[in-house]
């Protein structure tokens, strides 16, 4: 094994509050190590075409508060190609660069594992998504942000809610995971919470609204993940509870990409930080075609392999908390 | 003129930021003149209804920092008849209730305008709506809350766009109204605001946004107002720039309900506490028919006839900065 | 084991944001099983007095988001003494209570433990405090929360700061325990750190200035936990790095009681809520004299001997993260 | 006259959120105008060093949503020495600079003044501070974004005093002018306020505290304006209060420099983008000596010898109002 000098770093697939933090770690542990280190600009893409800077200590200052990712991201086609990335190969041949920190999902690790096994270069990845779907670590990068930026959404929507007596169907993002939708779906004290490893239906949803309104309930807040099934078409939902509801004025709000954006949270610059440095610290401990991930507060890593199974588990115990406290 | 003892207010319409300091306001200044204060729920049709509830300066605590109506508020079908009118008008006659005070937008004033008429019943209105649409003020309550809101909300969005060099469509509430949309769009860096005062028309955006891009903008806000013609289809105006500028990844977000909802702003809170007293001293020195509003940083007063009227003036010099700074 | 049909709840020590989301989560809880649940007001000072409320489902809506606690707190003297005790033990007989919820930190805990063993009163506790400091749980409630205030707080600072190459001084909360100031230190990117955990001393502060003037930052965060030993007169600290570090103005801000407010975050909300439902399930399993607590995400439980023995334990990977990524 | 072709601009004083948001504006109007334009880092003694950096349209792209000024601030001995300002003109000259936009509070604008006088050089001022202490403007640059951050972090404060029913003795910034604390103080829903352009004397705040305590308050907010006699010693008005109503427990914060920072308020950036604009306009039109204020909303120019006069009015019926709501 050859111990690393120099090492670049790219961002990839949907940005994330936190991944500026994360670059700076990654640069800074470099300096620390004296190891030299270069950002890629526009993920892969930017790999293919050369869109390299060399990068120190003072060029990723006052960048931990930002969100986004200020070498910006991509979703490259031309690194599905062979070709593409036998350029992506030749770039960090010509540039000297001796291994590689991608930052992303499960797509950005799943393209790295192929440009290992193809060129035997050292890579280590971060998860850096807002929808905590990465197997292999508690947190992804960003998630605690966008569960913080929900809640203060629908902190909002309650005003109107409940100055109105009406119903709020919110759609949150996640794609397949329900961990936005239920963990802000609690914070946030809603009634329901639709997610796409459970399948309410749509039945005993309006069972359920009709029972809360009885109680005494003036108001409610739905809270919908984009992957859940009877939630994907959520107008059409609305108009179905209107019809079946007739006490109920029912309106959408879908979330949109506020969720991805804002200044990252203190955990997800802290997290971010930490698995910054472990990438490094890998790196030089010989690893490679690994992410690093936290587990039970502790830095530790995982094969890509492993990671980008995703994580379709949903925690039972959340979930019958959710049904207590919504009562 | 007879001197009121006993003071109602209610609040009416669309919720707005700033309703709930108002009230405050109106209950501490009749404590102040030694006058009783009655909350009347659920705008007019608690009036209808008879959903009164005696208040005192203590009742109003802690509520200044919240967004909606603690009050509720409801738009009343009702209240178009003649009975429901009369209903009200005996409801506040049996707890004899000597004048109202009214919070909320257009409507609001066009229905108190025909009650005093038929009752000849003292009633002054305060202002209430994100909107910025009422003539005789230069403020609306909430209005400076829902600009913050949609600034904080674009700056997230923005993160994202900068990532990915992309174009996002805003859309920002607002009714017929542009201001919402002019003066976030300007406080946000928009690159391009569609309001309804102007009529940009699809292809002058089209020039616009493909000059800005040769400028070297990598990515663009265009913030929609949801009164502008060429902004009411949103997702068809996404459509037609992606299939006319194809260096574009367009993506929608519609803002919605958070746009009225949250702490107001100390600039709310301000106002609706010096409208709130302003409304008290109106009624005492015997006037009706009218609404409190501020110009020039002076409370004053303006005939309802005057503020329903609207206010489509739009600031000349403020659309020349957008299109200057917008550069 | 007599299973609890009437449950009470107390918030007692420094108040912490999560604790009105606790309180629902028991309340709800409570109604869930069908127990009844009784508010006791300002801790055990209420219990003293009788100062008790029915709660049900619906007494703790929208309170999820607000911060402090509607029970309020208070700090008991005659809870120190037997007669104290003896006063509230028959307060509770009275009202037909069969044991308590208590939401603090070590000192409610170490009150509880006397009266458990006086009275044989179930008792369980959950863990309420900014500071992190108790024993047998990952993280309490209020401290997620800190960490974000105390993180957006500096984010202003760092902006004078820049904007006038300035070092300041900014001493945060914590007590004896360091967690908020390493974590938030390293969220804010504190050029240095200092806590009671570590002892750094005046002269090796001055030496990691002076080094990082000479690397180039011109301008410097240093976050200085109340329990540290030379942060302690943080004004002095001032006067002498100003007295021995020439070229840079000293600027102090002492964050204080922000930090104990504020909306919670929506890991505290989920966290409360977890606890405040795991407090009552605990109970009906015939627990008592414990606090409940999250280890590794997991709900548990430990007796209340061990929680008070407080968490001096800092994370050295932390330290050691901090040191590298302020380079 | 001659007309500018190169523009210049500094920050100078203290920073205000919004002066970026001005930077860019002056930056976008030379632009727009077919100027050319220099920014100036660190205010007069940048300009007396030479410390010039030409910027274009994109040189000030992202900054709209930033706290503190990128070209840095400073105070400068040397500019009020006559040599300090010939070097300062020597250099303008040696860029072919013919005219340049300060943007700073009362000291920047009597040092500009100066230096007209002496070299016939075209300056105009830009109001930019968060005291709101300027003549000749309605609002400063910075003013509102102030209030807003104070406002925060009272509501955050009240929720350990309701917690609690606790005195807090709350210092706010503003130097001589109590605009900051009134409007703040207003908008917190303070029971009092100190502010310096009255002078209420400690008895008649105890006396006004004891009555408070008497009609049912449990716990109160007082803010205090560094400015004001009474507050100048806040802690010692803390042990004065304490030991004169005994049932307080009286707490102090000094807000400090968070007031400076922080993500400027959608008004501030409108404001700073429409006197920008307006500060090129006026030099286009052969105005110097001049601020640019908005007075009545509209854009508007004073000279520097009004603007330095100070604004030490208040609001008399702000002051009635904060009475009243008080109650």
């Amino acid at each position: 094994m050859k111990i690393p000098k120099k090492i670049a770093i790219l961002t990839s697939g949907g940005d994330a509050p936190g991944m500026n933090a994360a670059i700076r770690a990654v640069v800074r542990a470099c300096t620390y190590y004296n190891l030299e280190s270069v950002g890629i600009y526009r993920g892969f893409e930017g790999l293919i075409e050369g869109d390299f800077k060399e990068l120190d200590a003072r060029s990723v200052k006052n960048i931990i508060n930002r969100g986004g990712t200020f070498l910006k991201s991509s979703r490259s086609e031309e690194f599905r190609t062979e070709e593409g990335r036998k350029k992506a190969f030749n770039n960090l041949q010509n540039e000297n660069i001796d291994a590689l920190v991608v930052i992303g999902g499960d797509g950005t690790f799943a393209g790295a594992s192929v440009f290992i096994k193809e060129f035997n270069f050292p890579i280590v990845g971060l998860p850096g998504t807002i929808d905590n779907d990465i197997n292999g670590t508690d947190y992804t990068i960003g998630y605690d942000t966008a569960l913080n930026t929900v809640v203060e959404a629908i902190d909002k929507i309650r005003d109107t809610a409940n100055s109105h007596n009406r119903l709020f169907l919110v759609e949150v993002m996640g794609r397949d995971a329900g961990d936005i939708a239920l963990n802000a779906g609690i914070g946030a004290g809603a009634e329901e919470i639709l997610i796409p490893e459970q399948n309410m239906g749509r039945e005993r949803l309006l069972e359920s609204l009709s029972r809360s309104k009885k109680s005494g309930k003036t108001s409610s807040i739905v809270v919908v993940s984009e992957g859940d099934q009877i939630g994907k078409n959520i107008f059409g939902l609305a108009k179905y509870i209107e019809e079946n509801l007739k006490e109920y004025e029912v309106k959408v709000t879908v979330l949109g990409h506020i969720q991805r954006g804002g200044s990252p949270s203190c955990y997800d610059r802290v997290l971010a930080s930490r698995l910054g440095v472990g990438a490094v610290d890998a790196l030089l401990r010989g690893e490679t075609n690994v992410m690093i991930g936290i587990i039970h507060n502790k830095v530790t890593s995982v094969p890509f392999s492993e990671a980008i199974k995703g994580n379709n588990e949903i925690d039972e115990d959340l979930i019958r908390v959710a049904d207590i406290i919504s009562i």
